[in-house]
């Protein structure tokens, strides 16, 4: 796969002191330059591995996000236990990408690099000579580095609707089983070059296979699981307003921000002339429809309840994201600007649905991952047009039934046998004492 | 304008897979290969739009820098309100950016890619061929992206200081009138290559052309929309601290971080030694200036009131990036320093002045954007030889004067017609629950 | 050193169209178009000058990161106070690396750009030429912008530990002397290419250069200033639960992102295929170890205590992160997962530990910075071939007793003078009210 004609850079970067001073790098410079492959052979190689590195490092970002939009959403009382559970689910997804889901997820790619049991991740060795590089790609570490913080989202996803009743070490368990297996199993239906990828289903950075994925685990979650005590009650919804939308704001921004890598780098190159103005293209329309669905939401909460909803400004902003991100490269603008502004007004729509139908998803995760995730994902046929509805209702379905259907099984199998709900008093008292034994203001609780 | 000699790359481009999986990118590369432009032709853009990207992602962090910074520094029943209006901002400045504003601020730029009517921003196609791009600048996509960060940056100057008792609704109209029209309008006099621009004016990144132009506005809107009530009673200055300091110097933090893509970024290029290396010298002048700021208010407000006060040494670290931000460039770091440590004392001597003047500012935001963002365009002269300061203070009166007036203007018929102040009551009850029916931390209020 | 081959590429670059300054660069860059070098010659150096630029705005977050897990693990009446000293004294880190410690720690480094008197920083030229500059490295003034974040971060370890008790002035009396000589002095041995790095230490991004050193500088603190009032009565650890546990967690999150510039600029070098490739494994182990601290964290506080303690979570990642950063290249993915293992462990033991030596650290940073380093230390012998464990001993001892013996007696002399301690009276109040005359949270005190 590799050009074999740089072999001679070999020696010179076994020289390489690991913190190279300007004294020893000069004479080793002088070295490298008589064997080193010019820019135009390896540029693409380095621009593409920054580009997943950068991306990289934004995506991880959102974790940051799905963290504080939660911790902002629900009652204090229970802001530890999410926050605990939001660190922790990034934590394990990391390590079960590591063991398992990579090489799962794609399957052959890497040649050589793949370990054996347990297809645990091995990255390249120290200071790769130019030879061993796949330099129409990009580093591995960097792309494991990228796509790992893909299945983060996913999760995060899940915890989001799930709170403020779920017990801890069951949540987690779902984790390791959606992070190490679910996921990368579906995946690489798509991103793996599976039956879907052949098909021609076209899922740019995710609007299915992150965030529906992540909604439809949700979903299945909060039906076993069922609503928080005194949420339905008398045939009414009580709202249980969250306790602290500023956090809750910074989350959406941090996830505004983490979206730039999440689209961007899904581009997967960017050392061409094409390839960077595309990565340009998609961080414009990105922005484009995070603005729209947080202008719908915030027109139409004006207009439906005669007060804007800062909640529904941010779940809308979130729903312009999740609607672009199966196609964050064709539309022009305007057509992000309407994508996304769809979003925005599904999650309007869909948050009384959702209530009225009994099930409880404490911070609106499931309009803005699953239901603008569809969208989004059929709204790729207005500009792509390489695809075709018909595929991509196959995509949107096979996704939905295995995990859904997986989701359920797994949580049911885990209420049967380990139990997912706190007792009825450690839920009125909150998870954070009646479970951790902490509370996350101390000093301000009320009463 | 381009170099036409790259024709043969546009097959190999148009083949490549928007996600190009090894199998596939390696035959494209291969073709690619034969007919690739060298890295020293496409490098530079490649750079520069990687400087605009990533410079435009820490700007538009800025727009969570405000929206922490404001609603730390207003009070808990108004926090809400805070939030609402700097997420609506800043989609709404991305909208009418689109929509008007670049192309106009921009006329004549891009060419073939301003499109017809209502000069709406168009970007170049997908995939874009190394023949059809500005090899000597950037894509026209991540200079949108870019720029549009900057005239979000001026709303949410605005924002700030007319916080607590102005109503939703007409804030976002005067935003939409800023942002689609009146900065373009005036940033085209320097950046589109007007009349300043030929005059000489300099203003690297803005401090008259960004922060004094929401200084201004937002003195306009302060002046027309009165004082908060009590804040100016029987001759009286009465405090009205703000209720979250913790996430006012976070606030903070995040700009000082996006202040580095902010004058960065305006080097407005990246590809040659001489320009990276310029970049660093930006990064750590804007460091240095910022430090200075902190440390000059910390001192001041030690010696003046025997006690540090905290949101001074918040508004003189932003003063001191406001300061340096008209020359990033020229100054040693030692002219960083004083610049600086001058904007910062601006700003500990002017918050009481303008409490003298009854003018209620109730984040700071004139001291530091207005009265700082005059002193860094008056400051280029020191460093850049180039620069009279004749012209400078030609800028500076022009911008406010345009910006005062008009914004008067508006702020004045606003109030006139669909008024701009919320009732009495409602201010007394807060804007959150009177306005929005939603409360920030509706668990820890005081009583 | 430059070709002179590529004078074609003048005319296009000659028809810039720069926004602002487009009639002055213009002549620059017909100059420089006629020499341009060719990418193979300078794309190393713009790669890497790139990598201190992105990699320094990741560790200057890092300042954001500390202030807000130090606010959060403070009582509500010590936010204010907190949270002045950490802009305070990253602001003055700025001030002092460029007055002298810079030029202190890199003695003969970047010659003919350092300054005469007081050794003060000194950049090179605006729009330096490619034969002036290191090309083999990066620009000086990126160098020390990526440099000088490490410096600050020192300084903030020490700001958690001697929380809550220490007088505002005296502490920022300690950074001048840490970040202006003790930090560069023994940061040169290692570094500045000294008689460590002569006798083979090795500490690839600063587990005891920059966190023990911290750590050390702490605990000499903790020791001259005692325990606050209360916390170690009649035998019994008192608990002092931190105010803001959403706030702990972003400073986690915040100081998790940040650290992938922390390590990863540390490679110094990203314009080769080797380099960019271990920069992406650095990446990756960052990633993997600080997981493995969470996680470990999390069962270990699960198995001993029965309950999940969140606190010791946000400590484990952090000390995860320490452990990994002397050598965040050589070790499996694998070796990252275990020696971030061991560093959580670390934490969870070391804390009830440092309790019975009635040593009071108020927010864990001695386990976390000055044990996770020592141990990270120790463990690059297991994955870099070239170490030594004496070596690594010799080095770990050497900066513990310089250190912890200069810290001592400059905290002495401090106590003995000026006084570091606030008054009892002061410290029952909260240092806010009584020091500050400022509270942080004024709606939502208790009682």
């Amino acid at each position: 796969m590799n050009t074999k004609k740089l072999l001679m850079l070999g020696a010179g970067l076994a020289l390489l002191p690991v913190i190279g001073f300007a004294q020893e790098t000069t004479e080793v410079a002088e070295e490298i330059a008589e064997a080193a492959p010019s820019f135009d052979e390896i540029g693409p190689y380095i621009m593409t591995t920054l580009l997943f590195l950068v991306g990289g490092f934004l995506v991880f970002w959102m974790a940051a996000g799905f963290t504080m939009l939660e911790a902002g959403l629900v009652r204090s009382k229970n802001v530890t236990t999410q926050l605990t559970k939001n660190i922790a689910l990034f934590s394990i997804a990391g390590i079960m990408y590591w063991l398992v889901g990579f090489n799962l997820m794609y399957p052959g790619e890497f040649n050589g690099y793949v370990g054996g049991f347990f297809n645990i991740t091995v990255l390249e060795a120290v200071g790769l000579g130019a030879d061993e590089a796949s330099l129409d790609y990009a580093s591995v570490a960097s792309d494991f580095f990228f796509q790992l913080m893909f299945v983060a989202a996913t999760a995060s996803i899940v915890s989001g609707a799930l709170a403020e009743r779920i017990k801890l070490w069951p949540f987690l368990a779902f984790v390791v089983v959606l992070t190490g297996f679910m996921y990368p199993i579906s995946g690489s239906w798509q991103w793996g070059g599976g039956w879907l990828s052949e098909m021609g289903f076209s899922d740019f950075a995710g609007s299915t296979i992150v965030h529906s994925v992540g909604g439809w685990a949700a979903l299945a979650g909060a039906i076993v699981l069922g609503p928080r005590l005194g949420k339905y009650k008398d045939g009414r919804v009580n709202p249980m307003p969250g306790s602290n939308l500023a956090l809750a704001t910074l989350g959406t921004f941090i996830l505004w921000l983490g979206w730039f890598g999440f689209n961007g780098g899904s581009q997967l190159a960017a050392g061409t002339v094409g390839d960077i103005t595309d990565v340009g293209r998609i961080f414009a329309n990105t922005n484009m429809a995070a603005s729209a669905g947080a202008v719908t939401a915030l027109i139409l909460t004006q207009i439906l309840y005669k007060k804007v909803d800062l909640t529904m400004v941010l779940n809308g902003t979130l729903a312009g994201l999740v609607a672009i991100t199966a196609e964050p490269l064709y539309p022009s603008l305007f057509g992000a600007l309407w994508i996304g502004a769809v979003g925005g007004a599904i999650v309007v729509f869909a948050v009384p649905l959702l209530d009225k139908m009994k099930i409880d998803d404490v911070v609106g995760a499931i309009p803005v991952h699953l239901f603008a995730g569809i969208w989004g994902t059929i709204a790729v046929v207005f500009y792509n047009e390489g695809t075709s509805l018909m595929t991509q209702l196959t995509g949107i379905v096979a996704y939905g039934v295995f995990t859904f259907v997986v989701s359920f099984i797994v949580w049911y199998i885990f209420k049967m046998t380990i139990g997912i709900r706190v007792s009825e008093e450690s839920e009125l008292t909150g998870l954070d004492l009646s479970e951790l034994g902490m509370e996350a203001y101390p000093e301000f609780s009320k009463s």
